[in-house]
């Protein structure tokens, strides 16, 4: 019993709920590991395991949170404590740290020193078995990429698998925890997927918006000094004919002189939850005197990062498919199995785009660099503007090179937006705290398109169109047939 | 049999469903009461009567709606249908109809010749016996109501009870009554609600955000002509320091012009979630070609209409309290009882302010005059600026020549907001549609005073004070003890 629940990677299931990986994907632990039942301080409550205890796995059912006192311990002679920069947050929460974004920044926060723990209820694997994808990497189960973290590593990532949207889960985890920084990923992030139907739109919008309301509570109940670094999306402010700067615009106007909230012109429901997050933040932060970065991010490009590369179990998904795939890494896939580059209408959108490598680069220097308490502070998180016709060029010239016949197709917009239109956003405040951006090279289109070519035998050419409309979406649930 | 579920007001209540006013409040006949049931083309599935059939009361619930030929008929040949304003919508839903400015609104409609439905789950209701509040003036049940309407006007207002949040009802309402207009008051309507508790944080805007969502698929999906009136406030664009326009502001910015969405600055949960609403509207309008006007309205006062007038049993609410109370009638319910008049904090508070009867005026040249297909149009609906020390101003002159000795009190804001602060508000496009202000003047506040001191037996003065905090608010739930 004492080699059975806790690994050495501090699994934690939260009390009292039934975590989505319950229902779905029960825990598995497979022998031999090397496993540790911590129970320093508190004890599980109550502990429920099924199965055979003289075979491979097993069912685990926490309704307790052990607090680990050797954990505590160990936050307080972390490597930021002896350094001078004691404006450093020490033990940092990712929710969403199972997602594309969430996972490199989980392992390079880690790697950086910081004291992690996950949050997730592990949903977007969900979303993956529901829709018949799959991402073009395998992926590990989240239990066994900390695992391998911690053998590579030696650094432990506590893990609290449950929903955000269950206020008492997310109590749990804060009591439990104690973070100084909330770095928040942990949202339904797809524009289509939240067009699909209107069970996924108000899915996507409850979701996303209730869980950072209970955020926002956990902070301001548990832990009012902890910086949230919130997920944001260069696609609320849609494609003004103006400039766009970082969160707000000084305007004048009948001849007095305000700066404003940038307005927001988001054009999908999952857009539109992350305006709506940003307002609730902004009004928390002067209420309450909460600390707050948005990081308005860019379309993020790349599969490795520096962490990620180290082992193939630690190797982040790479989605390509017309709902969760994001318009270079999905050409880079087409290029490599012979498909049509699929741009959508005029191919004129223009949009913000960053290395994934320059996604934790700047997540960290958010943490590294709080917001003041009462400040909402807007980055844009991105370091070059493409339109989708220049990315298919650049896909086009580096396939070439590599030997692939890059064609390239104008599907019909399944979207509705603007298909030619001015854009120019401005990115320069994480430069200033220090971003060094690592822009789209040859070197790196090479690499995503060997990547692509690597595991090409695992694309479904089914997913790679586009399958949902932004005019047609309706009430009735969509079902995905065999 | 035949004589006892449908009255002439064409009580529905849909499918499947347990309204609020079953669970809590059982739908009441009285006898003698000229009712009849019409079956004219569909039938109900299952009904189920309980009670004394030789008594005053039944309960009634039943599980499919009856779609009246009679009534599409009536509709067709509605006193608009022989007029020339073909563009004058004939069915117009009223979703919280129930409520304060719905009520007045509904009858109002009805007066007009349109043929109304009220759509309610009566939630507000609830909400008083949850928080031990009541209206100063009685109220009739929403049976009563439409029943005391039809006896003096003849007119038929239909009632559909249940929760717009669910759209299984929501569809079979749109269904059923096939609106050319639906107006959108169904909303947890007080700022200070939203900021009791989490519980009612996540409340306010879960019930906001996917009620409203739920109304404009049921648009798309049913009705893709419906105009949708939506009750947005003035709250939304919070107080800047420049001029505000009405939903839009062109820009100039760095020598590029564009007409942008008014930045907001919402404070408080209930205010934001009209935010997001506004979002959600504007993009469904891009998208789908909704029309849309957004009604910004300032802080309505009185209580008296032409119609709410005619009967004692159409007598609309009036809340004086700390949470769904507003300043200008707390005031005078403050004045009638001797209580002295509470000013938040500094009171330099600057708001637009409205008579309601110019509320069920806008609404209806809102809805004589809609917003084209896919046009999302904002009007700011107020008539006048008042601070909240004007305000006090006017009732203590008013109080004195009714022999009320009106004193005033600061209290310590239990907000966050500027007390002292530019506001110069712009409420042009609702006039220039031909409303005719009732302006703020001697005789009406004589009239609401007198209205307050007819009622001041039923005061409940520990109900006055203000009771939540915008800093204090927890994750605990808050409850009222006896």
């Amino acid at each position: 019993m004492a080699h059975l629940l806790s690994t050495s990677s501090s699994l934690k299931i939260s009390p009292g709920h039934k975590p989505y990986c319950q229902l779905l994907n029960p825990v598995q632990i497979s022998f031999p590991t090397s496993l540790t039942f911590q129970t320093s301080k508190s004890a599980f409550k109550r502990l429920v395991f099924q199965g055979d205890s003289r075979g491979k796995c097993f069912k685990v059912q926490a309704t307790a949170v052990p607090v680990s006192q050797e954990v505590s311990a160990k936050s307080n002679s972390g490597p930021h404590q002896s350094s001078n920069e004691s404006s450093k947050p020490q033990r940092v929460m990712v929710v969403g740290g199972d997602g594309y974004c969430g996972w490199a920044t989980a392992l390079h926060l880690s790697k950086k020193g910081y004291e992690v723990a996950i949050v997730d209820n592990l949903v977007r694997r969900l979303f993956d078995h529901q829709l018949g994808l799959d991402s073009l990497t395998p992926i590990s189960s989240i239990h066994n990429r900390i695992r391998c973290w911690k053998d590579i590593t030696g650094k432990t990532i506590e893990l609290y698998i449950g929903d955000i949207c269950d206020f008492e889960f997310l109590s749990d985890t804060f009591k439990s925890f104690e973070p100084d920084a909330v770095v928040h990923f942990g949202e339904q992030r797809s524009a289509p997927y939240s067009m699909i139907d209107r069970s996924r739109a108000v899915f996507t919008q409850q979701n996303n918006v209730i869980g950072t309301l209970n955020v926002l509570f956990a902070i301001k109940e548990y832990r009012e000094q902890c910086h949230l670094v919130k997920l944001g999306t260069m696609g609320e402010y849609g494609t003004p004919n103006i400039d766009i700067e970082e969160g707000y615009i000084t305007i004048t106007h009948n001849g007095r002189t305000d700066t404003l909230p940038y307005p927001k012109q988001a054009s999908s429901f999952y857009h539109l939850s992350k305006v709506h997050d940003s307002h609730n933040i902004a009004f928390t932060c002067k209420a309450w005197g909460i600390r707050a970065t948005d990081l308005n991010q860019g379309v993020v490009y790349g599969v490795r990062t520096d962490e990620t590369s180290m082992h193939a179990e630690l190797c982040n998904r790479f989605d390509y498919d017309g709902v969760f795939g994001t318009a270079l890494n999905r050409f880079c896939v087409q290029a490599a199995v012979g498909h049509p580059l699929t741009v959508y209408g005029k191919g004129g959108q223009t949009r913000g785009y960053l290395d994934i490598r320059d996604t934790v680069q700047c997540v960290e220097l958010a943490i590294a660099n709080p917001a003041q308490p009462g400040e909402f502070r807007v980055f844009n998180q991105f370091t070059e503007q493409f339109s989708v016709n220049q990315l298919a060029a650049l896909v086009t010239k580096a396939g070439g090179k590599l030997g692939l016949d890059v064609q390239t197709i104008s599907v019909p917009n399944p979207r509705v937006e603007a298909e030619e239109h001015y854009y120019n956003a401005k990115h320069t405040k994480l430069i200033e705290l220090g971003l060094k951006p690592h822009l789209l090279s040859d070197s790196l289109l090479d690499s995503l398109l060997n990547v692509a070519i690597k595991f090409k035998d695992r694309v479904d050419e089914k997913q790679i169109m586009p399958s949902v409309s932004w005019r047609k979406i309706g009430v009735k649930p969509k079902t995905v047939k065999a």
